[in-house]
């Protein structure tokens, strides 16, 4: 059998080996069933069986109640950019809170459906920080206020909800969801692609609070608009089946196998530690690109003394089964993702990495 | 292992076992890749190759030219009833050819973008049949011109491309495409989601004249707008890997199993033929839906002399292991699927059942 690397792709990204066993035992014809899981009827019972258990194993970790509707959508947190305003804005504005490159892109889109304001934007600290409450400045009649639960890019994490008074808050938890518990009921809407922490690329998933499901208004395609998919039971359309059941594998193993979403918390705690330690430790050869406060337990971005020194620590990492850790293109440097299903060992074996290559290239 | 049966759904649907068992062998890790297929990078050079390989598999297949573009985007067809008209309407009015459910669902959501007008339809006719080109009465001043190919509900098929004189036509070829040649170069664009010939759920290719990219208004929001997705070769958001991954070694399957889309219509009428004749040789025990030129050679829809013989037609069926016989939900009757990938053999099982079957109910 082929030999599997560390993959600290910022998404697409590791996934379980267990769950990646399960579904290749299975692939060419599911027990019972007779037919690849490729092939299987959205309507068939076999998949409303998985859907249904992908959304319970969803509502037991997250806690959901039945006042938010789940949904398994395509088009990734791209296509949300849009279908958050084009359904909640009904006329009216929308504070963003901009801590990094896909909050400005999700602001940017929102102001091509209507109008969007700024409440809060690190732009000018190069997006290293998070705003105090008293630095979000919410328009208490905003249709809604977005934020960027994690920023992969730049690596900066929400440590706790932010406050926005009354007005619903809407929450991209894309490269965080599952990675811990998440305060449900602060929320009018949370979205996330799936290919960090859920499953593979190709299912988003949509939490909205059932009363905001109104709001779309009738001028609205059907096929964008969160009231038809809650109606439909996400199969308005055919839904991404394979992915759907990959989300449902995810989180079962999530539950029985982790324990849970605290016990999920713990795990990346201690991983993300092992890392930023290895950048604390380092003398400032290996410099973090967040605040101390403002860190990512999901995406530990830094910079190395040069751009010709960190060329040759992402070759030389990968000599070394290390894969996948080059910054995003559009600010450099090294960025090493570790989402739920990358095991310590692998971020231990690249905090050893990290110490063998300072030592040989520290000045 | 557990065996397979035969699948007959109308979509997702029955893919080849050599494709099947080439996904699962790789499932865990990719050889020389050492990450699995559903964890890999949409950046990296692996998954690039991947996806160049699916397009000019496609461009070989289908004999799509430079002037172009092929894309694989999220959404199913019915994404595509919305994205059509908002990039090509300009403001303008289309027209639509109605020769079955998806076709009438196509118009009705274009009219919730703009101004759509029936070209043709065949309701009064239950959809049975196809129009004659003097039957089509199209607006020379159309923005486009939509049929759908071939509809999976009612089982009707056009046999060639309709007349519609200079108007851009735009074709929904969900359900036949790659079980056939295709004049390409008579459309302006063509959309098909993947889970009937060409892969799993989760992944539409759309292949687009170049110059119909411009006609996207800058209002339209990015993630919807052809262009964009042009300008960034598939991968302005994360694209469904996976999904793309399978439509590459199914498209492989065709050249190099198959031997090209003539070679597949070739098979693919042969297997059509065996139910007609089933039908047709059956002294009106089974009455096929369609009239005899719009027979679909993809979706076979009969009738029984009665509702109650067609429910113990499925069940009967399904206890010899041919699987997914119900009609449309909407319409009622027996449909028999009979895709690329479903075997003669599975075809001729189905034959028999059915002489056996009306042996023993016929009066």
């Amino acid at each position: 059998m082929t030999q599997r690397v560390y993959n600290f792709s910022p998404g697409p990204a590791v996934l379980p080996v267990a769950v990646l066993k399960e579904a290749q035992r299975d692939l060419v014809a599911l027990p019972g069933v007779g037919m690849s899981v490729l092939e299987v009827s959205h309507r068939s019972k076999w998949y409303t069986d998985i859907q249904k258990t992908a959304e319970s194993n969803l509502r037991r970790l997250l806690g959901i109640s039945e006042a938010y509707a789940v949904l398994f959508l395509q088009g990734g947190a791209v296509l949300q950019f849009s279908m958050v305003p084009m359904n909640l804005l009904t006329g009216g504005s929308a504070d963003y809170l901009i801590t990094g490159s896909w909050g400005k892109k999700a602001y940017e889109e929102a102001g091509v459906v209507g109008r969007a304001r700024i409440a809060y934007s690190a732009k000018d600290h190069k997006f290293t920080c998070l705003p105090t409450d008293g630095e979000i400045e919410i328009d208490t009649q905003a249709s809604y206020a977005h934020y960027t639960a994690n920023e992969t890019i730049h690596g900066v994490q929400f440590r706790r909800t932010p406050q926005v008074g009354d007005v619903p808050l809407v929450c991209d938890a894309s490269s965080e969801f599952l990675s811990r518990p998440m305060a449900i009921e602060r929320h009018g809407l949370i979205y996330a692609c799936a290919q960090k922490n859920a499953g593979p690329a190709g299912v988003t998933i949509v939490i909205v609070r059932r009363d905001l499901l109104e709001r779309a208004p009738q001028s609205l395609p059907s096929i964008l608009s969160y009231r038809t998919h809650a109606e439909n039971d996400s199969k308005y359309n055919t839904p991404p089946v394979f992915a759907v059941y990959m989300v449902m594998l995810v989180t079962r193993w999530l539950l029985d196998e982790v324990g849970g979403l605290e016990a999920m918390a713990a795990r990346n705690a201690d991983k993300a530690r092992i890392l930023y330690d290895a950048l604390d430790d380092s003398e400032c050869f290996y410099r973090a690109h967040a605040q101390l406060e403002a860190r990512s337990l999901m995406n530990v971005t830094f910079r190395l003394p040069s751009e010709e020194l960190e060329k040759r620590f992402i070759s030389e990492a990968a000599s070394q089964g290390l894969f996948e850790l080059a910054g995003h293109r559009s600010v450099g440097g090294i960025r090493a993702s570790i989402y739920n299903a990358m095991p310590r060992e692998g971020v231990q074996a690249l905090a050893e990495f990290m110490q063998r290559f300072r030592q040989h290239y520290a000045q």
